[in-house]
């Protein structure tokens, strides 16, 4: 038996140490690791390979959420390390947030040895059936010679417009056996153009002197593509929305203010009432988050036409260019996002007082992860004119984001101050994700808000027509017997906190961890 | 509009009614809850139908692990309720465990109405290709007409040997459009009957003078199975090994004992060595956990044969009666369990001293959970001559299924001590299940055994050749910065506590809390 077969690391390198060379020369420097006994020798690789941040989760959905929020933050993949199915089973509900928000990922996935499928051991599962609905690209890995080349085609696919999800799946005698060394990464197609027919389409639209909404999405809805749309609404009249949920948005004070479709079903109809066209930019058509008996699917008024001058694939600036160039629109004005809040002084611990604290206390350069849900409607509001700053919302709808996410940005952006705005209902599905801020240093704020209740779905049993629920359905919305200590389980996983239950002790609170460096957390008792 | 189509409860009742109903009219009397939106209608259903009890989890894993637990102490199937496919997802490894362990389960997962999934709604993903890998039945509802009788079958699959994952898909509009009202469980096939020639093949082992073991599992590992397979190894020599991982077995005193099959890979080679018939009964043919390199994938010995006497969907007991009989074995004898261990008095805080204390504590018919890995390594032997009790393993190795199982098992015998022996690395996946516990006062002792690490992972490292790890590969094996305070997050989600460091604060602990009814904490720190 040779070295290489029995295990041992030997020149040359073993596929793992391949797939981490290449996955390191290919520009991905960070995995997010939740690793077991078929990852060893993966592990070993990590170990021995200069140039990759090793950060571990207690949980795969706080490795998978922190992978999409260091991509959005970074514009470029992490990698993560599951084992086997569970594992990425674990890491799915937060892998399909990323799909949602098109951010770029590599999982990297752990199987047994390909010889031993065949013996159904415990862990067998159909692990490229498990990743197959949240990944974009899934392949297994069939031999060490070619397990580079494998990983170096996971970062291609990762980084192909706008972002997508790339599963590998290692068997484990493709991380042991000898490998081949670094691959070189195939070029990334560019994104596409959009067609010169959709920007004559939309520009006739805006000149019809009909409504004209231009929905923003993706890439659009950053800070240059809502500079250019915002030259294009003040010339032609449009109006310009954000879609419900995106994956980023630079704003606050000097950026172009925008709203969002709200959530609401009713008030998303509403909002959309009496446009003639539609213009989509980066956004998918507006359609309800969920069904409702005797609501639409559809949100757009009866009539309106949907164009769509950039798909979220497609370069959306450059067809804003475009557009903003037939429309013969002139240069950018000074965004008014109107007055930076007051501290508010006094007065109740509301939404309404929370978001104006949050207008008046977000730091430059902050990154706010919002999975606020039900507490933060009109948070978004509040802070448009607050020091210029990165907003990340929950894109996938499937709760459980707020606390991995905060944890990828801090990784990607140590000199930036994470918030994380964090439902309570919605913190505990990843609650773990805590501890790996403590043992990483990470400096994040979580403000959760400690309501006690699944609060959407109080109103959405009364939106799908239950409007009298007795103690089962009223229990089953609950989290109050008992209640969570948030403070108690932030100590137990390691970071500090404090519970407040006022106005002038929740400002102090927050003004207390924006002060200090490192990972803290609010319980705001509402 | 129908007052029917606008959702409010009506005569007749709706499908989501309809398809309580039926649960609960074909036995179904408990519901592991974690809803959202497009479950609303189901909520309300299970609000206003007396007979079935619904158990809120705050994260998916904990619902279906609760189920699993339900299971195998209720030997018949719970239900889940789950939200669309992230929802399911969350989920997944628990559902693994359910599945490798053949429990009878019924998941109801909410889907968009049926009318919405065209539109590619933030939270719509392909659920049935998520349920595939992990259950045995899987089916949309199409109709509110027919999801009743889309439940009975689910029920029909779940029930039928050795016991399924079934998982039905309720979009919301068959929830909340007319149902037809209560459909009959079709009736369940009988387990198949082992074939004669496979009693007459493993006759002819036994009588061969050759070194034979009677591989146990399933129901024949149970107390019925171990009897009659003991009757048999008396009259003919053969040994009795159950699997590594067991769903159930009954033992303590009284009862037939038995080891199992080692989880190291060279310890479960050795087991086997010298044996020239294995026959399997319930049980899976002997295969390593996982690979390793220059270790092969079966464990028995080169020219032993294979004989399946029973499959697990097959009459185990009946069969092993009938090789009872076939091998003319006498009555079942007196099993000599040895002597009940004394409680150690004194001296360190270790495996061999924590056994022998569980030994001796451990009340008459508890339910103990394993989910300890390393720490328990010796726990099963040290148990044996205690009071008759039932253990629970981690048949599918997806770590996290401790807390949950221990709360299905409680739920399903309230007038039993449930013991759950939980790994602290495996625990953190699933620590939310902790508030579930308190919010239903269930008698659960959680004793959590505090390495700070993920120890199995460091002795696998250097199974495969990695032997000597650097920091980062430790690193990730390490739990220890920050050391997690277990009592504090038993604490925070609601339940008391008390950290040991010595042997006698342990057994002090554990007898305050087999003394105290409802669900408590040990945190062992080793």
């Amino acid at each position: 038996m040779s070295e290489a077969t029995n295990g041992t690391a030997t020149a040359p390198m073993n596929g793992a140490e391949s797939l981490v060379r290449t996955l390191v020369a290919g520009g991905v420097e960070v995995c997010f690791t939740n690793p077991g006994t078929s990852e060893m020798h993966f592990v070993a690789a990590l170990d021995r390979v200069d140039g990759m941040r090793c950060v571990l989760c207690l949980f795969e959905g706080g490795a998978t959420g922190a992978a999409d929020g260091y991509a959005r933050m970074a514009d470029k993949p992490a990698s993560t390390l599951l084992h086997l199915g569970p594992g990425l089973a674990n890491g799915l509900a937060n892998l399909h947030n990323a799909r949602r928000a098109r951010s770029p990922l590599v999982n990297i996935v752990g199987e047994h040895a390909t010889y031993h499928r065949q013996y159904d051991a415990p862990l067998t599962t159909d692990i490229e059936g498990l990743a197959r609905p949240m990944s974009a690209w899934v392949r297994t890995g069939l031999s060490a010679d070619a397990i580079a080349a494998d990983g170096a085609a996971a970062i291609q696919a990762a980084r192909t417009a706008p972002g997508q999800v790339a599963t590998l799946i290692l068997p484990a005698d493709t991380a042991w056996n000898p490998g081949t060394g670094i691959a070189p990464v195939p070029p990334v197609p560019e994104r596409a153009r959009a067609d010169d027919a959709a920007v004559a389409e939309a520009a006739r639209a805006l000149a019809s002197g009909e409504p004209v909404l231009l929905h923003l999405g993706d890439r659009a809805v950053r800070g240059e593509g809502r500079t250019i749309a915002d030259r294009i609404a003040r010339k032609t009249g449009a109006r310009l929305l954000a879609m419900t949920a995106n994956a980023r948005i630079d704003r606050g004070a000097g950026t172009v203010p925008i709203e969002r479709l709200p959530y609401p079903i009713d008030q998303g109809i509403a909002a959309l009432k009496g446009y003639r066209h539609i213009i989509l930019v980066g956004a998918t058509e507006p359609v309800g988050f969920f069904a409702y008996p005797g609501r639409p699917s559809l949100l757009a008024p009866e009539g309106c036409r949907t164009i769509t001058l950039a798909t979220p694939e497609e370069d959306q600036i450059e067809a804003l260019e475009r557009l903003a160039e037939a429309v013969n629109a002139g240069p950018a004005a000074a965004p008014d996002t109107g007055r930076r809040p007051e501290l508010p002084g006094s007065g109740p611990l509301d939404q309404d007082t929370i978001g104006a604290a949050l207008g008046a206390l977000i730091p430059e350069g902050a990154v706010i992860c919002d999975e606020s849900l039900t507490t933060g409607r009109n948070f978004f509001a509040l802070t448009r004119a607050s020091a210029p700053h990165t907003w990340l919302q929950l894109n996938g709808g499937s709760i459980g984001l707020g606390i991995p996410l905060s944890t990828g940005a801090a990784v990607a952006c140590p000199e930036r101050k994470v918030i994380n705005l964090q439902a309570d209902g919605s913190g505990l599905y990843t609650v773990q994700a805590l501890w790996t801020q403590a043992r990483e240093r990470l400096d994040v704020v979580t403000v959760v808000w400690s309501n006690r209740a699944y609060a959407i779905l109080r109103g959405e049993l009364a939106n799908v027509g239950a409007l009298n629920p007795g103690p089962k359905a009223i229990g089953m919305l609950s989290l109050d017997d008992p209640a969570i200590d948030w403070v108690g389980l932030a100590r137990g996983f390691g970071l500090d906190g404090r519970r407040v239950e006022t106005l002038s002790a929740f400002t102090d609170a927050l003004q207390h961890a924006l002060r200090t460096r490192g990972p803290y957390l609010i319980e705001v008792v509402l």
